[in-house]
């Protein structure tokens, strides 16, 4: 698919990450008034309360919402009308309407109340070097791993936006003599895509994979901060915790489904046949260039497409025990590493358990170090324009003892 | 502390499971009307919203709201005076001015819109013998257990009132030739008591054990339904999942810390000091009788007391990494089991693994079957009245292949 041309120039330029392809979705206040939702374009922000309030589009009121709950649940035929519409309003040659804000006087929220979160462990690569060094390399890789998307319920209160400042957390970790309170000395980042979920599902009742693919308003980058000292001494046999409980960021801009639907790509090849529940009819991953920095340095780059599931058959998992969904669910989908140090989405792995360091701008790190800034970024290339998904920072103040 | 009469008779008998000095909170329709706040007293339910449209008590309108999210928020010195202000009006002597609602007229609803739910794992009866059946008598107890209270985050939406059927989930079970997607065959109950968060904190701050204990509002019945044989094939590393997404039952009544401030216990004695931050100043647990029935046999009585760990001492623990609690989350206490069969809080562990059926109405039993109803019950003994919960029944239905 080629570059949609709109009358607004920025947004033409190949590298710009918001082409009329794109149209993310999010929410933003400029000068403390209030939050609303918006779309971007180029170097501006589309301010779709305003819109509705002038009848461009009709979108029941929610765009003055300082959430994308709302329009979310209007439903995926209102999505693709809004799509269509606001497409048609940015066209070379359609009358400039809209208001648009400056993206760089504006300040972005997070785009969703999430309702809950759930982070899955879909990487091949990841799970098994995770396990290597959690358990060992004979019980690397659990058993189900092939055959289920395995997640856990994280926390939904400390999922924050990108920019909001992270603290090092305190915790339990185990010491020679039993465990200590000590500020976390191991304190890592996780490169993940997040799924929103834009409609709600009935308990006792499963969704098939189509059903959920059709259910996912969009993706978000998403950097789930993890203290791996808490973590080791935590987890077991419950699962990780406080370990991930410290903040979870997500971009500012929700790239939607319709936007990414050029770039389909299938996963990793199958150890195994899946269940018939857990059958794709079609590839559900995404060719989608992703990485992170630390301080400014590229540290890894990789492909969502390594990854082993997809967010429809998670979300499809997820409703199998009869598990409602709501709109506003958010879905990690695990850590997204290659099989190279340089394509690895968490330091832990990069640094094989904090043996081996790496340098970064001339300094040594194994883990996160007070004042780093960890920032992910996604790319996916069309014909004459990418898709990007906006900044996702986050800085670690230290630790409160 | 001696009964509180009142001069709504039924109320006075010393069997009464809602004397005055219970005044547990829930949410009420009659006949299909609007559900708002009420109070249960005697054999009635006093009617919060009216009370508050007629000027009798005064909580910012939000007893006409459908759940107790609204006025939980309005913070710990309004429960207070609204609870001085019920006991005023509702005391013998005192005018009738009340609108009462006959119980056995009202439907029942889910008291509180449940933010998020934790669930714990705080009997050490419960999770050495669940341990040994899971992994094997060395490894039963894990490491970290008398140190920190472990927990998991649960799925909030998932979470029912008293009452609602439960759909026998479909899942992933481990075969002889891999995995199987088949009905739940070992469906359990988890005996537990609810802790509702009545308060927000802070992201990146910490709470004291002390100020959990002022964020609690009180507690309710808690069943936490779980797919054993699900349970078993998906929990690790990342622990339960879909084996706990089916449903969880809560009580429609909320007994509130101030009711159950008479009945205050120490819990199991300590096999090594806590670190600072988990230290009690008193003790935090009550003296409440609780158990379980099926079919209407009583299948196990043991008490509350027997944890090893507060509802204040896991509330503590949650924010320990700077993660922010909210009105309405839900903190499960774990499986309440004493230490032999007739104590125990899961079938699992009443049967020793599903080897040592139980008879029931003649009938034997190793776990739930369709058509099965479960029901909790809890009592605090007091001087001549008793705190009672109402109920927390579910009847499980048949699988839907």
């Amino acid at each position: 698919m080629p570059l949609v041309r709109s009358w607004l120039e920025s947004a033409n330029h190949p590298e710009c990450p918001f082409p009329l392809n794109n149209l993310p979705y999010g929410v933003f206040s400029v000068a403390g008034d209030a939050p609303r939702c918006g779309a971007a374009i180029g170097d501006r922000i589309v301010d779709l309360a305003d819109a509705e309030a002038r009848g461009l589009l009709d979108a029941g009121g929610t765009f003055a919402q300082p959430q994308l709950n709302g329009f979310m649940a209007l439903g995926r035929a209102k999505w693709a009308e809004i799509r269509a519409r606001l497409t048609r309003l940015l066209a070379e040659g359609a009358t400039d309407d809209l208001t648009l804000v400056p993206m760089s006087e504006a300040r972005l929220h997070l785009p969703i109340r999430v309702t809950e979160y759930t982070d899955f462990y879909a990487s091949r690569n990841h799970a098994f070097n995770m396990g290597v060094l959690f358990r060992g390399p004979e019980n690397a890789l659990p058993p189900q791993w092939t055959h289920m998307p395995i997640g856990y319920n994280g926390r939904a209160s400390s999922v924050v936006v990108s920019g909001t400042p992270i603290r090092r957390p305190m915790g339990q970790i185990r010491g020679e003599n039993g465990p200590e309170w000590a500020p976390c000395r191991r304190l890592d980042l996780e490169l993940e895509l997040g799924a929103i979920v834009g409609a709600d599902s009935v308990m006792g009742q499963r969704v098939s994979v189509e059903q959920a693919e059709d259910m996912i308003f969009g993706y978000v980058l998403l950097n789930d901060w993890s203290a791996r000292d808490v973590q080791a001494w935590e987890y077991q046999p419950l699962g990780p915790f406080q370990s991930k409980a410290l903040g979870t960021t997500i971009g500012p801009w929700i790239v939607t489904q319709a936007a990414l639907e050029p770039f389909r790509s299938a996963g990793a090849d199958r150890v195994n046949p899946l269940l018939p529940y857990l059958a794709e009819q079609r590839p559900g991953l995404y060719d989608l260039e992703i990485g992170w920095s630390m301080n400014g340095q590229v540290m890894a780059r990789t492909n969502y497409n390594v990854m082993y599931y997809s967010s429809a058959q998670q979300l499809a998992h997820h409703t199998s025990s009869g598990c409602p969904m709501r709109v506003g669910d958010l879905l990690g989908s695990g850590t997204i590493s290659g099989p190279s140090p340089d394509q690895s989405g968490a330091l832990l792995e990069m640094t094989e358990g904090g043996r081996k360091p790496v340098m970064v701008n001339g300094e040594s790190r194994t883990f996160i170090q007070d004042g780093d800034e960890i920032a992910l970024f996604a790319t996916a290339r069309g014909d004459g324009y990418r898709i990007g998904f906006g900044p996702c920072t986050g800085t670690i103040l230290p630790a409160r003892p």
